[in-house]
């Protein structure tokens, strides 16, 4: 069986998922369309790298991406760093000829992801971006219905994305606040993550029109560069520094098919945890799902008769989207790392059946420019078309 | 025991609940502030007239409002007709000097509203309008929690209504679709009832920036003048007339406070019954109410241990607003008929007592002023100031 | 339109449920099949009789219950009193040749119950036990599938009913925690509503097998002869004395049909308010109801499609069982009043139409006999049948 | 860093969730107690165990279990077979000096589960049974707030295993459903992860008092030797054969603390998939779990504020038991990799500390002591006594 060889860079707690991805997929998803090599790791600091093979399984370890990103026994390059790095390394392992699977946001911005999309395009590599929601089988039972007219023609969609780690005004500093390392906040973070899905399930975005907030404008500097979430509170005597992202924004939509909807991100709702969810009203029915329940989506058909109407929870399983690989009974339970496995299984099958996967760099893309007009529309109080928004960009 | 005498207008479903409202009054709140005898109803037709007297109680029947507003017997109107006939009786019951509540919305818009407004004070009586679902306990619980500070600062408030009672093409065009009786479509049939609650909840919206759609362009043209929500299905060859309101809006909003937020209304959200919904996030916790569950409201306090902090699901009871007066344990259960109790006990107080009630017809008028924003908004594709809209009202 | 008196025994909190219906059961059913006329209502003190009727809006009061149910005017003799009256007032009542509605728990005990039901029998008045959980229109929707054949053979049953208003040991020793006033505890308060439902879901119970338990053995004497609750806490020096019924009980049951299952209630069950459930499966689906949430049954069928199987959630409105006569809209809400409407329609009906109304006297003796069997159970550690119950009862 | 060589006997889907287990604790809890090296997997066939080889990651195959067992490079023993062979390949495996890891339930019963402890006592190995639904973080939290005192003493505990992959009659005759090969049905393959759940929770069962029924009396007799769990429906021409275990069993419980409850299982409940809850009331609070929601806990503590009590939805996190190692944020997820994850965590743990951990080989014994006296109190209809039952055994 064919294996193909990953360099993984970056050792965090991304790192863990994608880790675990590459070692079950071929438990869950077989014949297996390759084997999944853990050939080398990168972290910033060789202890923290060999630390970071010996947990994740990887054979070999490095301090230098570029080394390993022009290392002729590698075949994927895996970008699992903070939101600034991104490009750089998707370039440079594009150049070498290796295919690309990046974490999210693709990048600070459209115009940088759109010199990733051309340098992948260009090399001619598979590329894929980390937006492992809408890999939940929940999520890709609705994009089932709805692509077999289920629910009819959409007329809205309301997405959220709520979450609360960072809600205290004492958890740290941590890049995820810095717009040069992060490029936005909860936007990028976790809004993009909806963005991604609305695209997915309903289409192309067209307009957007949004408020954003920045709730707590300084932090704690951080001690240590691991990210940790909000679960480390700093002491009050910590010296402070200032937040230069978005806490939250809230945005309306206009889909090119007619739809309108909202979408809304924060990480200052007390007591969500990782809201994700959306809500979606067609002519002939509706879906809602909400990951925190991850296991189900809730559909409600028109056409039920009138006395049985309602919305029918289904746990997804065996006889839903990718329930062949998964477990054999419905409610055994999807954690996260089964949407990464998923995910990996999608990748790698890309790459060996030579298709194309989503999303990809040019997702990664599109979902930049409407982060990016999201930004613009909530600066200059005004309704931003996407389009406009890509004539900019060179 | 002081006996105050109603003079209802309108015998449809409103009038059922605003009639067991009356009945039912002294049975919860006792020693009631008054006993309201149900004095003469009015309805288009001696036999509607005759019908709504024996259904709901009245001694009297009318056709002539008029006439009933002028009987020196009545001390109350209460309006529950199609919305393009509030001002006229309101202001009619004003000037004979009766107190007047009415249903919402209160007026066409704002202007028409602000007449009610200044005949009411002119005349010195008390005005209410029935903005019943603020009376929830659950919600009049959210409302003290926030007044003790137990969520802090608000941040964000994000209100839903959603129902689908015509989100069938067939279902007939009844007055609630022709702007010439409604003013306008889901936007003040139910989304008023969240300008209502967001309003007494988190404070004045300044600015709203909106976009509605009408959905099902035109619908079977009703035979009989009875409002029947959706209920009747008419054949396909009824004729059809073009219905002139939204069937959905959504819109960011912005509050005095700093607050942001969404409001959304729709009537094509198959499965949702009546989602009247809200959350809102404060620095020191969140709420969560579905009126669809309305015993229950949701609250997740930040202080509490890190080990056991989540949403708790409170039910309203006797340790609640209104609790003493309703019902002896939690969840035996408020329906719609105990939140019109709640709304006329605090009505008759008023009176009674000689203080003010909100929602009152400044209230009404406040929403008005909302909605009228919320239109402009979504005709103009852009952010709308409220005080400025107040400003064109003479 | 045809008006009968009622004659109501009681007047605390049972009487304002009843009292609500007689005023508002014509304003949902209509053409009303008669006019419920509020008479005389009986309290313990001239001074609480006279309060009751000025509150429930009864046109006479008096302390002589007997007076009333032998009062030529009087058609209807309404009981709301504690358990150890029922009897007394019931075989009077059908003497007098009253119809009877009584509150619930029938009687004491099965012997007693009989000997109501030998009573009305033989007076050939129309009787009812005011089981009113059954007519929740969720439940009736249940029934409703049940008898279509919706979900097949029921294969399982299970009940509970847990509270928490008497969970605090100094919640006070009301007449609800002594035998010869309450007959038992937590069995004869509310389990006895989940084993009327049983009958009335799934048929005839025929051998019972349960545990019985008294968690607070003593409790703080009552001061005032009002049942409040639990809503009272008492001082800790109150003298406390023995409570001689059941908190909990756990009861496996069988089935005529063959299903089994099992009913717990408990009123030590914190944070369960009127949590009031049950879980049915069949051979072709499964039904869940939670009366804490009662506008919603949730339904499962077997043969909905693979991808699209789960629980609905259907709320009642106007296309399930009572909808025309309730509100217009599936969640504007059913409360506590709205099942008590539903049960006195139904009794009046039966009287005017000359129909057999359940529950009647016969399904409250036949719950006394499950009750009975309970207990007998629990003392001896035994399964217990009915049948040879039945045989004891002369 | 230590590693220590698994021989894992069996290849079926329960082989994947441990060879995920064994891949993903190093990159979950680290510094890891120890490596986990997968050295050879056993299947019956060739082809099977090769494939078995491949899909899960380990170096070597075999089809002899015996040979692995005796294989002086082998550490562990995990016995993932059918419930006929655990005892003895596992008191082979224990002769051999190996540590030993058996899938549940631990024996076909009592009498053959003893064997097994004495050989793993007698050997001095250390010995667990994979009861993995207890260490859930949500149970683990459970049972963190039952040692505090949180909810004072328990009374009452219920719980349910509710599952539907075989409720269709067509679902294959699988070797769970034959006695010489799984021991009991529902019982032992669902029933006995909530014995070992309540024994965890609440603390010894002393007596039970239960029902059985067998609802599908004979099934198609199944192709190929897979287990499918009901995903493989049998054209109807197929030969059907004699079921002669449970499909369902209720059984009342008594606690050696004083509490009381009940346990019900079935594979029969349409729409139920996985859902194993418990509920729990205690003196000062309740819990209750769902393992189809199982990263919630809820909660009720009776010492919060009379105007906020109620259950709370606790998400489990890093502030929870195992949070440290699981995911960063509560809600991304835990799944049933994450549990399988856990449970190898705390074996290998075990060994490298020599420390017992539960549950063990006693405790796989307690909960088939339970499991026999359920079986004989249905066939007798009494009350069975655990002590008595072990006093049988030799």
């Amino acid at each position: 069986m064919k294996k193909l060889n990953i360099g993984m860079i970056g050792g965090g707690f991304m790192g863990k998922a994608h880790a675990l991805a590459y070692a079950g997929m071929p438990m869950f998803f077989w014949p297996s369309p390759v084997i999944p090599h853990r050939h080398t790791v990168v972290d910033v600091t060789e202890e923290l790298a060999k630390e970071a093979a010996a947990k994740y399984g990887f054979d070999h370890y490095a301090t230098d991406w570029r080394q390993v990103v022009n290392d002729p026994d590698i075949d994927i390059i895996d970008i699992v760093t903070p939101n600034n790095t991104h490009a750089e390394i998707a370039i440079a392992a594009a150049k070498a000829g290796k295919h690309v699977i990046s974490e999210k946001p693709l990048a600070l911005g459209a115009e940088e992801a759109k010199t990733m999309l051309d340098a992948v395009t260009a090399a001619g590599v598979k590329h894929m971006v980390a937006f492992n929601y809408r890999r939940t089988p929940a999520v890709a039972l609705a994009k089932k219905y709805l692509e077999e007219g289920k629910i009819g023609k959409v007329l809205n969609f309301r997405g959220t994305y709520l979450q609360d780690w960072s809600a205290d005004p004492n958890s740290p500093l941590s890049w995820r606040f810095q717009k040069k390392i992060a490029g936005s906040g909860a936007l990028g973070d976790i809004g993009t993550h909806v963005v991604d899905i609305a695209r997915y399930l309903v289409g192309e975005i067209t307009d957007v029109n949004a408020v954003t907030k920045t709730w707590i404008p300084e932090r704690p500097v951080q001690t240590g560069g691991v990210d940790k979430l909000g679960t480390v509170k700093s002491a009050s005597d910590v010296p402070k520094a200032a937040v230069d992202v978005d806490d939250e924004f809230v945005s309306l939509l206009k889909f090119e098919g007619g739809a309108v909807g909202s979408i809304e991100a924060t990480r200052n709702a007390w007591g969500r945890n990782n809201f994700l969810t959306f809500e979606i009203h067609g002519e002939k029915g509706s879906l809602y799902f909400n990951y925190e329940r991850r296991d189900e989506l809730q559909v409600c058909f028109a056409d039920d008769p009138g006395d049985s109407k309602g919305f029918r929870t289904v746990y997804t399983g065996p006889a839903h989207p990718y329930g062949e690989g998964l477990w054999p009974i419905p409610a055994l339970g999807i954690g996260y790392g089964e949407t990464k496995i998923i995910e990996t299984y999608d990748f790698f099958k890309s790459i060996v059946e030579n298709t194309e996967v989503s999303p990809n760099f040019n997702d990664g893309y599109r979902v930049e420019l409407v982060a990016d007009a999201i930004l613009e529309s909530a600066e200059k109080g005004v309704w931003v078309n996407i389009e406009k928004t890509v004539a900019n960009i060179t």
